[in-house]
């Protein structure tokens, strides 16, 4: 069954501790080249029945983002990029 | 330029409290038709020059993911994707 992928970033103008803690502990493991770092969240959905992108934009909505400071996007899984297929 | 997107997300096998927690929520607001909700971490690196997809996975390995418990994906992110494009 299909699954909808739900991404949720900090908006660009947000600062991310985070994601600079990551950036900034590259060069310790020899990576010089790399400008930024951003983290955020994934999140699969798995309908019972057919997926239904305006029922994951709700719950995105409502329960996995903070519009105030994050974006989200949602899509359909690829087939090769769920959690089963990886596996 | 565009970036690496990094995908990563619990092992099938391994419980998922936090998006347990989700999924056991929906029914207040009038969602019935989930059946799972998986929540990972997304994190988008952006090189000074050309992304660098071997350089990525070995930032994943070593620093973003626990290969114990989680499996990641690296890929080019798609220029629809971005955090810039959808501000």
């Amino acid at each position: 069954m299909p699954r909808v992928v739900v991404d949720v970033m900090l908006k660009p103008e947000i600062l991310d501790p985070q994601g600079q803690a990551v950036a900034n502990a590259l060069p310790r493991l020899g990576v010089s080249d790399v400008a930024s770092v951003r983290i955020g969240r994934r999140i699969e959905i798995e309908f019972t029945g057919e997926p239904d992108l305006d029922r994951a934009r709700e719950i995105a909505d409502k329960l996995l983002a903070n519009p105030v400071i994050e974006d989200f996007t949602v899509r359909l899984a690829e087939a090769d990029e769920t959690a089963d297929a990886r596996s």
